[in-house]
């Protein structure tokens, strides 16, 4: 069997390596545009910003490894320009000769991977203007890193942010312009707020909800005009505004493609022929929890996608089960990771959902260096099945939005979490970790043990006034000192210590909103109170989470520039 | 209602925080023998050794706030002694003032502990010779360490290595003895051989395979006589041979109590007398895996007890899963964790079971600061369901214990594992994550893709020359550089790119085994010469696993003296 793969980087490689193994004999072309098979896409900025020192780091798989470990036919700076699905051929363009040529296939797996969008603004075509795809794009920028004081990126998406904190720890004087109203929007806004202060307190300047209108070049350099009517001169910029799938080789064949241009594929990642497979970025792909169709670019699965198809042409039931969009992104000392479904994403689909808040220590705060984690917890409201994660903090947060991941997996629901049974010693975690928190907290809410209000609903449509409007007697059960420090307006503080001698100073006719720091003594509250026949909720998340909630809604270009 | 809790740590305060939650009415006496509630006894260690500087910081919930947040009428330094369950009576002795008196109880909640046995060897009641059980044992320990130089511990577990670890950093000179020819006995020998190795290069003396027989009044101290002859010479000794289940209430009470000591509860916690539940280390529990009767004192599973009892006793149906054994020690620079079943506890128990070790870095590559850690995997050889872990390495290890701890909750199969989209960035993993990686190698092995065989198998009992008896041809397909550096005695040297050119040097009728570093190359040449027709096998984990095996059985008095 003749196998041919277009595209050598994640899912083409494992294809091609995974084939191999099973197959000794057959013929395995790998055709790569770039200069590169299976180079460290995820490394680029690292790179860039000299964190990996050497280029040939980022060579994960050399080319002359996979011809002598794995007897591929490898073809670098080679372009597949077209299929011919009848006479089962690719025409290719060898690009250092110009040469072109059939090649014929049994098999045909597309892996050509996603392309930066440049958006269409004047001046985005000028020289200094780059994207960050491939080996040659992270050299000119690292030249050009090395040779410049400022820089402007233009989307703070994952390479977005990657980019600006490796260029802020060169010391470049570097802006982030998103035209989102928050970084990193796969998260929600109120998640990823400390990221974005954190980026801030490293000197890199945000212009949230803001966009590039136009690239003039300059006397040194050049000037982006943003929409906000702000200038901000530059030494280059790039632009990380998002991908989009590489569909062309596909649709000019024929191949069908979902509304947002991904490879349509089934769970063997076969396309609508049968001798094609698509894996990657490219692909569209089953979202793991309701089985929507989205368009997911991850390392990972682009992985896992190659060796599903390699297995499936070789005669296996390898199935893809989907993609639940585990992500994470290191950001100098912080870290923000998601799973599975945002808030946000949530509510697009129209899924009914319920969501918790807890704030506990990476490892028990008896061990010297704990550091406080978010997170938040998505599940049904029915049953309790866990539907998606975000963890923001520091050191632990990988570990814990693993768990939430294979959870999710298992299909597990928030009792699950309870009950789990994780490592603890005190370096490491807490006898109560802080994913069986989350558990504790989410099952307390649907049994009703603990009725919750959410900050967002505090700080409602009509701004932080709303208070008063609710009707609501909001009480800060916090210590006199953490009250002084800082508490929801309108608030009443009673201690919690002191709340059994206080019951009558609350108000028997209406809600009562009680709240601490991070939720649990708001919680002892709220079941003190209930027992005493109040209408009682606890504010999830407590003041901390009212304060990120807060924060995200004021995060404006004119209140951050 | 009247609740009374015995003992006021982990599982006992527990109880007592969940009962006032859900009944802010109740009557909760909480007695604790020694002279704080809620202590860090994980911590103890760490406080003796400085690491964790305040005594205070060891009070996680100190004794007012259990008072004035939880309205718990706490009794420190009282003991209970006696039981009466038909007048549902307590009999008390109050330590400070030597009162003695009854209290009422409607329900009551045995939270007692362990107690660390102290072996009976002549000398074992000098003053110095100390066990760890308790804040006063930590306070005179840590006054004893800043006076001496010198120290024995016996018992290589968790807390004889946790004390080493803490003593040796404070200057000591310090010698672990140990029955067992290991460290940490519930580990499988191999995979915590380099633990002791790391011991050894932080200058502690193991004396593994060896036991005190007699402790002696010296000029300038002590000195402990040990079965192989040697002589010790010391300051001071730490006794941590293992703990006991404090069940003297329950035994004079007539409470069931099983084989090991425990005490026997249900699901719910419940003794024999459906007033009476028994709660953390005192407890026989089910194991979660299999559903046999163990002993194993955690406190993860402590504190859950804890609330278990106090739902059920609220008229709420709460169960307890069973204890899985999930564990971690962190050693300097080192981690070991396990989760589930040893091969060791599968031997005893006679299940059937498969294994595979994998040796992947905690995260990619290509990222600076990788360290490779080593993953044994035990799963059903029919169905494939994950039975047990161990991980052991720097960076990284208690979040795959986490991840292999989830996949046994949830019942998962080492395909499960294959598929798990856990977070990737380069910092924080790799595509194939390390767990994916165990996944890959074990499924493989299940369909029968990857023939294995162990190092212990090639090891055998005839020491290492068996395997020249064995009629095998062992093959080490690393580089020349490799093989020069070390290899198994025998094998011929052909690497994998040369392998498909040398077929005819390998033997075809004889088995072939086929190893490399870690396990990966040699499974592509087991692909490779299967697919060539010849009988073959990969070596599980490779020379690394191999020489861990060889280790761990050598790791006896005379050669690490």
């Amino acid at each position: 069997m003749k196998l041919v793969i277009v595209g050598a980087v994640a899912g083409g490689a494992s294809a091609a390596a995974r084939a191999r193994r099973l197959d000794e004999s057959g013929e395995i072309v790998l055709f790569e545009r770039g200069e590169a098979p299976s180079f460290a896409n995820c490394g680029l900025p690292y790179y860039i910003g000299g964190v990996i020192p050497e280029r040939s780091d980022l060579l994960v798989a050399p080319e002359q490894r996979l011809i002598d470990r794995y007897r591929l036919d490898v073809r670098t700076r080679t372009e597949v320009t077209a299929i011919d699905r009848t006479r089962k051929t690719v025409s290719v363009r060898n690009l250092k000769t110009d040469e072109e040529y059939e090649e014929s296939y049994d098999k045909l797996i597309l892996s050509p991977g996603a392309s930066p969008l440049r958006p269409p603004i004047p001046g985005a075509d000028l020289p200094q203007v780059f994207t960050l795809r491939d080996l040659r794009d992270a050299d000119r920028l690292r030249e050009i890193v090395a040779n410049s004081r400022r820089a402007v990126i233009i989307g703070a998406g994952f390479i977005g942010l990657e980019m600006a904190e490796n260029l802020a720890r060169r010391g470049l004087q570097t802006t982030v312009v998103e035209l989102a109203d928050q970084v990193l929007p796969p998260w929600d806004a109120e998640m990823i707020a400390p990221i974005a202060t954190h980026l801030q307190e490293q000197g890199i300047k945000l212009q949230l909800s803001d966009a590039a209108e136009a690239i003039e070049p300059s006397e040194r350099g050049m000037t982006v005009r943003l929409r906000s009517g702000k200038s901000v001169p530059t030494d280059f910029i790039v632009m990380s505004v998002g991908v989009r799938p590489e569909n062309k080789l596909a649709v000019d064949a024929g191949l069908e493609v979902g509304p947002r241009g991904g490879i349509q594929v089934d769970e063997h990642m076969q396309t609508s022929d049968h001798d094609i497979y698509a894996v990657g970025d490219a692909v569209e792909v089953r979202h793991f929890v309701d089985g929507s169709a989205v368009q997911i670019p991850l390392g990972g699965p682009a992985n896992r996608q190659g060796r599903i198809a390699a297995d499936h042409m070789a005669g296996r039931d390898s199935r893809y089960r989907g993609t639940q969009g585990t992500a994470i992104v290191g950001m100098f000392e912080m870290t923000a990771a998601m799973t599975g479904f945002s808030e946000k994403a949530l509510l697009a689909a129209e899924l009914p959902y319920e969501k918790i808040y807890v704030h506990p220590g990476n490892h028990a705060s008896y061990y010297p260096g704990a550091q406080a984690m978010s997170i938040k917890l998505l599940f049904n409201p029915q049953d309790g099945k866990i539907l998606g994660g975000q963890v923001v903090g520091r050191d632990g947060v990988d570990k814990r939005i693993d768990v939430l991941a294979v959870a999710i997996q298992a299909g597990m629901t928030v009792d699950d979490l309870e009950e789990m049974e994780l490592a603890y010693a005190p370096q490491y975690g807490s006898a109560k970790d802080p994913i069986n928190m989350a558990g504790f907290v989410a099952a307390g809410v649907l049994r009703g043990d603990q009725p919750i209000v959410h900050a967002a609903e505090l700080l409602s449509d009509v701004g932080e006034n709303s208070l008063s409007d609710s009707g609501s007697f909001v009480l800060d059960v916090r210590s006199p000192e953490e009250f002084e420090a800082g508490h929801i307006d309108g608030a009443v503080n009673i201690s919690v210590e002191q709340l059994r001698d206080s019951l009558n100073q609350l108000p028997r006719d209406r809600q009562v909103i009680a709240y601490c720091q991070v939720g649990q003594r708001g919680y002892l509250a709220t079941r003190l109170l209930a027992q005493h026949g109040f209408d009682v909720a606890n504010l999830s998340g407590g003041f901390t989470t009212y304060e990120a909630v807060a924060r995200s809604r004021t995060q404006e270009p004119a209140a951050i520039s």
